[in-house]
């Protein structure tokens, strides 16, 4: 190998593994690290971070990256090494745009507004965390500064997490899907409610960790590089190829919380365990945008976890588990309540149509925070004036208005909410591809065999980690751009049929 | 304060800091890492370990220790900034003194020599590790050069674990000991053997589990700023001093392992957890010596955890745990039973008397190969030879011979053992000195309080982290030096009893 890429990889596996070093302080924050030890961990997680920074941002990457050019154009767009160095660029040229000062200024801002946060909603009172809020969208306005000149100011934000996208495509896209998805979202709601009553009975913790666990594993993620630990908010984390691990939680008197976390975060952790392992410790080692990450998230928790042939093999193993709540439940029932469609206050537990509603007012709100057009002070009014209006409900106060959830007060305003939704719509088009592709896939999962489609997405998208952009992988899998109508397709396939519309 | 103690105070957090990040790596590798996670994390610390090593050998240190020694000089000796300069002085010159390239070395031979160990170990097959031994031996005698030149080539190893302390003194003291333990343990073999069979019963985990988190906490172990987890082999270590943790092991069939082990730990933790805070981050905020560590695990397991008095407040708990297990087994023959004395071949396993001549084999046999007395090649014969010789039995195997301690295999020949009779005797020493202090101290234990001995430690050493030297400390809390005359006195008037000599 060329001394210098030798030299490049040297210095980006360190910077890399110093990134993971500080996820794993992270996550044992969040697993099981005591009240006492919060400060001191704010504070190393801190200095690692800095550290990290520095050497990604060292002046010498920067130089490897200038001598290695005639390399990378000697090479074919798609040969290995030829990602590396764009991809590298790409990042290095981001990274060198903020002063360390200003990183980290935000972090430790980031780091007292949520703990503000998460007293301010326990006790009902955004007046408490307003100042913090007016401080970060503050902070992300100059963020965003740094990455002038732009369209729009969300833009740089937006590309940070789904690469190669801007606030007016984005805004188009939405606008197109919204006009689609509001006749479903009436139409079901126009019918006979289903009845998830099954879901709500008392179902004893260990029963639903044992289920959890083996669902996981049936799906193909893989415990001899991961694990599953109990955390407030569930989410996934790596640290090495080999060590990619899931959280969930439990509710004890709703069967659905834990298990479609458990399956919507092995969706996230199989996509990194798939990432060829040559990749490691480089920027083309890890998943290549939020959108196409929410798409393997939301294409096993939804689109399987929540299918027909799905249940059909794993409901009998759950009745085992649970004869007594569910020995009386038909699988047609179940199947039923696990894709209950109604419109509810909280995002995180919408189900999967009335799900990109919700996304869309935050889209909406982080642009026109940025915008200087809609003051922090008036986000509680207009939050529940656009629930009322889009939701159809008024929200009894801020706790469960704009202060549910963690974005914005554990991270910057701009970027945070797209993803969730190109997830959904990605998801369905990779899904549809799958399937084009394998007939069998539907057939193979109803016997409990979920290795066709986990080969597919593993050959097809997880290998090749951050090589691709998301809207070339899109190109390259489905044969054609992003597109809404694979999505629409199977909402009105799936919820036409379940609701009789 | 002036600003370069100040510029000195944040480099040394962030060099701490980093040890600790590296602690939690390895806290996390021992506890819940799954298989996969193993390459990249040996990786990862080996980064960290780099950098934090860099920070703290910055000649940035120690141009500031060379400006501040006239502060330190216009200081008292106690002062908290003299002791501050002082320690860090000793050990920033240490550092500095051998090469990052041989620190890389030893750490990536240690790495892949435990791997070794535990392969061989299980086969059985010393012939496996015997090449990598070899080399640990080659490189503990170059890592001592570089500190030529001494008396002792394992005077700077064992200086490292015990400042102050050399070769010669200990040996010295060692057969002083010696000839006093040896008629103590022959006195007691020649009576009738305790039986521990009540121990040996089938005791299942969850009430083993419950019963040691009881008494860490009523002992004076903090869960606020700490926790028990099981590992293979159980320890202590701390990330900040909010956040000091323990582990432990189970052994269902055989219930002192755990207990004995988890009180062990909450020993060495409460020291650590008993430090000043303003010490945290700089060299005084850890423990002063292996010695003096071990004196507080020892005092606690041993002192406390195997005393009559614990056991009146403990047992009845126990009991109801466990009450078809011990049900019929007395307080007496319990006590009994848990300072049963015998000959053994395993040091970790072994009783509190027979325990140092264990610790003396291993002592003599790192000055031998030290010394370059004893060839790698005949340790194993030499081995079976004095356990035959001091312990009066004949290991069956090298397994459980010279292969049976991860000591030598995890880490430098010399230096590692000298520290637990070196706490025996000073758990003594101080024990005998805290009941002089406060008399009512086993009466209050048997009552089930415990505050009035750690509030003693508390304020006579734990607070003090490193300000002190061992022997300074020693001489600080009992008015004169290390004594081995206080700990026979305990044996003898322990075993006296137990054993009617």
């Amino acid at each position: 190998m060329d001394p210098k890429l030798q030299d490049l990889k040297t210095r980006l596996l360190e910077a890399s593994d110093l990134d993971a070093v500080n996820r794993v302080l992270s996550w044992d924050m969040e697993t099981y690290m005591p009240p006492g030890g919060g400060a001191a961990r704010a504070r190393q997680s801190a200095t690692v971070a800095q550290i990290a920074h520095e050497k990604f941002t060292d002046p010498a990457i920067g130089k490897l990256l200038d001598d290695l050019r005639p390399y990378e154009e000697s090479l074919p767009y798609d040969a290995d090494d030829a990602a590396l160095l764009r991809v590298t660029r790409r990042e290095y040229e981001r990274a060198v745009k903020v002063p360390p000062a200003f990183m980290a200024q935000l972090y430790s801002h980031m780091n007292s507004t949520y703990q503000i946060w998460a007293e301010a909603r326990a006790a009902n009172d955004f007046a408490r965390v307003r100042p913090y809020l007016e401080k970060t969208l503050d902070l992300s306005r100059q963020f965003a500064e740094y990455y002038a000149p732009y369209d729009h100011i969300a833009d740089p934000l937006i590309d940070m997490a789904d690469y190669g996208m801007k606030a007016a495509t984005i805004r188009t896209l939405f606008a197109a899907l919204r006009g689609r998805l509001v006749p479903i979202v009436e139409a079901i709601t126009d019918r006979p409610q289903a009845d998830d009553a099954c879901l709500r009975r008392h179902f004893p913790e260990a029963g639903q960790w044992a289920f959890g666990l083996d669902v996981a594993r049936q799906i193909g993620y893989d415990f001899e590089r991961g694990r599953l630990d109990k955390t407030h908010h569930p989410f996934t984390t790596w640290f090495s190829v080999g060590d990619v691990r899931i959280t969930t939680r439990v509710d004890e008197h709703y069967l659905g919380d834990a298990l479609f976390s458990t399956i919507h975060e092995a969706g996230h952790a199989m996509y990194e365990q798939g990432i060829r392992p040559d990749y490691e410790g480089t920027p083309l080692g890890h998943g290549t945008s939020a959108g196409v990450h929410e798409s393997q998230s939301r294409l096993w928790e939804n689109v399987v976890g929540r299918s027909l042939p799905f249940w059909q093999h794993f409901y009998p193993k759950l009745q085992a588990i649970f004869p007594e709540q569910l020995g009386d439940v038909s699988l047609e029932t179940f199947h039923r309540a696990v894709n209950k469609v109604e419109r509810s206050l909280i995002r995180t537990d919408a189900d999967e149509v009335t799900y990109n509603l919700h996304v869309m007012v935050r889209f909406d709100f982080e642009l026109q925070m940025l915008e200087g057009k809609l003051a922090v002070a008036d986000l509680p009014e207009a939050w529940r004036e656009r629930y009322r209006a889009d939701l159809g409900i008024l929200p009894p106060d801020d706790k469960d208005g704009c202060m549910q959830d963690v974005h914005w007060y554990g991270g910057i305003i701009g970027g945070a909410f797209q993803g969730y939704t190109l997830g959904n719509i990605l998801g369905a088009q990779f899904y549809e591809t799958a399937v084009k592709a394998r007939p069998a896939i539907a057939a193979e999962i109803a016997q409990g065999r979920f290795g066709v489609l986990l080969g597919w997405l593993q050959e097809n998208i997880y290998q090749h980690g951050s090589k691709f952009t998301a809207p070339e992988l899109v190109e390259r899998v489905t044969g054609g751009p992003l597109s809404i109508e694979p999505y629409l397709r199977y909402l009105q396939g799936k919820y036409g049929e379940l609701y009789e519309l």
